[in-house]
Order: structure tokens, then C-alpha cells, then sequence
């Protein structure tokens, strides 16, 4: 709870008389209660000076009293009108709050309003996301312990993957064999549905899984990870199956080239632009810098969705305990794709990756 | 493009200069091209007499120019502002739009508020989201067609999994099966985690699976479901392991004639309350009243999260094609839970169930 007190203080330090969380994964983050609601309401309602409540769909309270949560807990069926029942319990501590604190960046419209109709004379201009995302920003030893244990997990995933890619078989062989094998080991959930990519394939990132047969002579893409206590990992590795010709080979090295230099350059002090690049220079030099579109990196912990982001134009300085992955890519439109990917701890002198299958290319002859 | 039309319609019709969808699954609705951007910006633009456009996250771009979408789609990097993008080539197509339609139960206050600045002339104040769900609502053959095949994925799914139940093995082994076997046909993805459920862990209803044995005289909550083509499949089964106890019994046999009997009485000019009621008069006569803790079903389409939703106080008269799933269940916490739930077409005269796995009490020996 040493979150929550901390929002605690900051709810108080503003002058807010309520701060109104609604991103389900922050809940988590400040309660330790974790479930997606879809388009229910869930919320946690914190105060200066009073205890918190959660407000959940009716069907969550039983898991919430259980996961030990120890203040209110308040349900509402799905034909009752939730926000003035949150009205109701906000006013039976503070009957006339004038200070409100929201998640800007993922409050909708129409509940904001729901809001603001029942609290008319509330002030609704204070965006409490800069602070969730600092808060979010330097990971504390729990969650860092829980970011190895789902790295350990990725690194399983690659073992199985290895040894499950073979000419013949679709991509989507793949991907099932893996999350089989994790699903029989107790991992529960993948923190994306994993990512198999062969050939051209590979060259759309955002791309889906298919039943694509994977060809011999082909670098196929492997993007995944799981979910361990609510923290995720996420982690790319590139392979051949069969042999590579000069083309294949030389993206291959130039992304293996551009992932170790920006690795070794974390430290504290360097910023996420400058990070971003050295990996993009050496990829650029190679001819190929048209063919890396996206960031090199996003921060990591609870969501993918979370800060800092390592891309131009981001001049945050890295401290210890930030988290992130680093993941450059060459995407050559009708020809391969390559990405390769850990997430790291800045420690104190340099980084943590959490994930440790190795990135030399590796062969795959069946 | 059909619908991409009729909301060309209504843009024009409602006086709107800019109808602004900001929901992925809407933007697929619409155009064809689904990709979920997480915290990226994907956003549909239309307008009453100009062709339309697309605004991606530039990797997304290759796959949307490759899906046939014929209008312009616009491309933005990591480092880039993308609502000031979007006002340049709104303002291309009209300098000074004065009425946008937006979707209030999608767009976060932060976008909103940013697409206010860059046009702070304009009114922001009319929802699209009634006209959205109301397209929605009511299927045409091709989105049936898709969520008939998402139905026999879930009867496929239901009849693996039967056949890996037993005493002894995990929850999650259950649902690695269903999953893998699902895969090897190359149906990729689930509409939502597979959710096996045993004994008491099924009073539960949004729990989740877990390593939980399953033991024997044991009810096992099966809830799964499929996408294809973009439409999903729901559908929950609960299975006897072994031999029942009285109690275990009547719940099973009371969730039951609920669900038959609401399904019996699906027709067009029947109000979704009066049908949420039916099931739940049968639940709270038998003495479970209090244990039927959600609304009788919701909405299914493209998500579980849209319209008609099944519950007390919608007096929306139910018409020809509307597609909602029908799910009573019973949790009694520390003991047990029951849910069965078919999704449903109306028709004519009555209703298409999209699922055919047998509802009748099923109990497994081994």
C-alpha cells in the first residue's frame, strides 16, 4: 500500500479533494486488485484525509474482499447508474468537493461529464497522469522481481518456440505450441498473443500470427511474453531456419549491431532520445533507416503503455529503476523483417536485461 | 463500405462538418482495417461531402494501404504530434469546421481536449456513439454469417475440452488444450481468455483460470469463445465431473430452465427487460435470486461490449437481427457456480442460437 499512501500524500499536496482513478491497470498498480472491467465502471476514489474506496462491478466484490483490500468496496449492478452512486459515496466524506483529480488520458468523454453533472461547481482541470506515470517511472524490488520472473518466462517460451519452428509448419504451430507449453507450466497469461512471423511476413510489425507455412531459408520472428503478478515481459528474437542469403544476413546484423550498441549505452544520466539514436544512426548508416519505423523502446511494468517512451524528441534522463525494452527493427516491405528485443533495469552504472536468450543468430537446420 | 456510407449520411444529415471515430473496433466496423494501437492514435475521419481518411501510427500503414481501404490513409511516427496532424488535413479538406461529431464512450478527455485546441471555434458537443451503436445493432448477413462460424469455433472449442476434463489435472490444462487445439486449425485468436472454472472457484464469475485442480463431483465452468473475421463467438457451458450432490443439481437445473426459457422467448417486439426478467423470475422463485449477480446478456458483434444489453430497465423492443448473448448463472460463493449462455440472432419469429453444444446436464466419468 506504500502506493497508495503515496498518492495519498499527493492527492493532499494539491489541494485535491478527491482524485478518481479509472485506468483498471492503475487500480491494480495502487490497490493490487487486477481485473479488467471491458466497459463496466471501476474506480478507485481516493481523499486527503479519509480512507479510499473502490467501486466495482457487482460481480468483482467477492475477488476484491478477498484479495485483502482493506478499505470500502462499493458494487453496483449493471442496471444502476454508477456515477451518481459514486456522487453518493464521494459526498458522505466530503459533501462539497471543489478539487478533482482525473486520468485525463483515459477517462472518456461521456463518464467525465457524468461527473462533472454531478459535481456542477468542481473544478476537472487537474490531470493526475504525469504523476501515475512518475509514480509508474522507477520500479520498486517487488516489481522488479516480478519483472525477471516473467522474463524468465519469455526466455522458456523462446526454448519451446526454437525447438518448435521447422520448415512445413505454419506460424501458427508455432505461436500454439508455445502458449500450450507455458499454459502447462501454470503461466496463465500471454501479455500479447504471441507474435510469429515468417519471411516477408514479418516485414508489416504490427502484423498478426497467420497460417502462413513457414518456407526453409527464412528469418522468422518471434515477439512475446507473459504476465507474472501483473507485470509483464516482452521480448523479440529473430532466427533463421535453413540458410540466409546476403540480404537477410546483413539486416540481421545491422539490427544485432544497432539492439547491443543501445543496450550498452544505458546508464543514468543518458536521455531516452539519445538512446533512440545510437541505434538508429548505426541502422541508417547501413542504408536502412527508412526501414526502422518505430521508436526503439517503450517503458515497461504493469502495460507495454507505459513510460519512458525511447524515441527523438524525448529528453528524459534515465534514472536507476526506469524500465524499458529496446527493440530495433528493419522491415524491408515484400522482403524479411528482423526485430530484436529485451527489456532492461537501468542499474546503477549500466542495465539489467530481463530477459537472457542469446541474440547471436541462430541456425535452424531440420 | 456500406456502413462507411451511412455514416457519411449522417454526418451530412446531423449538420456535422467532422465525424471524428476514435474506437479501433469502430474504425474496423467502418473501413474493413482492424488493428488495436493500444496507446497509439488510430482515428477515422469523415465528412459530409469529401472523401474520408484514415490517421495511423505509421507502422500500421503498409498493412492498411495492402487491406483495400481506396481513400488516403496518413501516417504518424512515435516522435510526431498527431492531433495537430490531424487538423492540418482536416483543414485541408475545410479550414473551419464548426461541428464535430465524436465518440463520447471512446475518446479520452486529453485527445478531446487536444482536438478542442487545435479547433477552438468548434462545437464538440454532439455523441456519435447513439448512431454508432444503433448501426451496430442490427446485423446483415455478412456480420451473421461471421458470427455463425465464430459459433461452431466454440462448439469446436467445448468438445476438446470435454474431452480433456477430468479429475486431476488443472484448469489451465483444460484451457491449454482448447486453445492449442484451436490454433492447429489456425483459428488465432480468442475473443477473451479461455475460462475454465471448478467447484467453488466458479462462484467467481470474472475470476479467472488458474492451477486450481480439478477435483471429482465437481460443476466445471466453461466460458470461451472465438473471433473470426473479425466477429466473436461466447458461449459458456457448465459440465458435472463425476457425480452430483443435490445442491449441485438444482443449480445446474435452474440456470437451465432459465436459459431455455428466455431463449424460448426471444422474438422481435419482446422488450430485453421483459426477457432479462423471465430468466430471472425462474432463478429467484427456485430461491437463487441473490446469487444471479449480472444482467441476463449483452450485445455481441464485433465485442462483447455493444448493444442491446439484456438487463432490467431496457425497454428496447428487440428487432429482427439483433445479436446479444443469453447467460443467467447462479454463483454460490464457497460452493459453486453455474452459467450457460448461448448468443442469438432474432429472427423472424424467434431466435437463432450461434452455438449447438448441448445444453442437457452432461456428466463426465472417467
Amino acid at each position: 500500500m506504500e502506493k497508495l499512501t503515496q498518492l495519498q500524500t499527493y492527492t493532499k499536496q494539491n489541494n485535491l479533494d478527491v482524485t478518481f482513478i479509472s485506468n483498471f491497470e492503475d487500480v491494480q498498480y495502487f490497490t493490487g486488485f487486477g481485473s479488467d472491467p471491458i466497459e463496466r465502471v471501476l474506480a478507485l476514489v481516493v481523499f486527503p484525509d479519509a480512507d479510499p474506496f473502490l467501486f466495482a462491478p457487482a460481480l468483482e466484490v467477492e475477488d476484491i474482499e478477498k484479495s485483502g483490500w482493506p478499505y470500502p468496496v462499493y458494487g453496483y449492478m449493471d442496471h444502476e447508474k454508477p456515477f451518481s452512486m459514486i456522487a453518493d459515496y464521494i459526498k458522505e466524506i466530503n459533501p462539497n468537493p471543489q478539487n478533482f483529480g482525473i486520468e485525463m488520458n483515459n477517462l472518456v468523454v461521456d463518464r467525465f461529464q457524468a461527473l462533472q453533472t454531478e459535481f456542477s461547481n468542481a473544478n476537472f482541470d487537474h490531470d493526475v497522469t504525469p504523476e501515475v506515470q512518475t509514480l509508474h517511472l522507477i520500479k520498486n524490488e517487488a516489481e522488479i522481481e516480478a519483472l525477471r520472473a516473467a522474463g524468465k518466462e519469455a526466455d522458456f517460451a523462446f526454448k519451446v518456440g526454437f525447438e518448435t519452428v521447422r520448415p512445413g509448419i505454419t506460424e501458427a504451430d508455432v505461436a500454439a505450441e508455445i502458449e500450450y507449453q507455458l499454459k502447462k507450466r501454470g503461466v496463465m497469461q500471454m501479455s500479447f498473443p504471441t507474435l510469429i512471423q515468417a519471411g516477408e511476413h514479418a516485414s508489416q510489425p504490427h502484423g498478426d500470427t497467420s497460417t502462413n507455412v513457414i518456407k526453409d531459408n527464412e528469418l522468422v520472428l518471434f515477439d512475446l511474453g507473459t504476465v507474472h503478478d501483473g507485470y509483464i515481459s516482452d521480448a523479440s528474437r529473430t532466427v533463421a531456419v535453413g540458410t540466409l542469403n546476403d540480404t537477410q544476413k546483413d539486416i540481421y546484423r545491422v539490427c544485432l549491431e544497432a539492439q547491443l550498441a543501445a543496450q550498452a549505452a544505458v546508464k543514468p544520466g543518458i536521455t531516452a532520445a539519445e538512446l533512440d539514436k545510437i541505434a538508429r544512426d548505426i541502422i541508417t548508416k547501413a542504408g536502412y533507416g527508412k526501414y526502422f519505423i518505430h521508436r526503439l523502446g517503450h517503458g515497461i511494468g504493469m502495460s507495454e503503455h507505459e513510460f519512458p517512451s525511447i524515441m527523438e524528441g524525448n529528453d528524459l534522463k534515465l534514472v536507476e529503476n526506469m524500465c524499458f525494452s529496446i527493440e530495433p527493427g528493419i522491415y524491408i516491405p515484400g522482403v524479411a523483417g528482423v526485430r530484436i528485443e529485451d527489456c532492461v533495469r537501468v542499474t546503477k552504472d549500466g542495465c539489467e536485461p530481463f530477459t537472457h536468450t542469446s541474440k547471436l543468430l541462430k541456425e535452424i537446420v531440420r
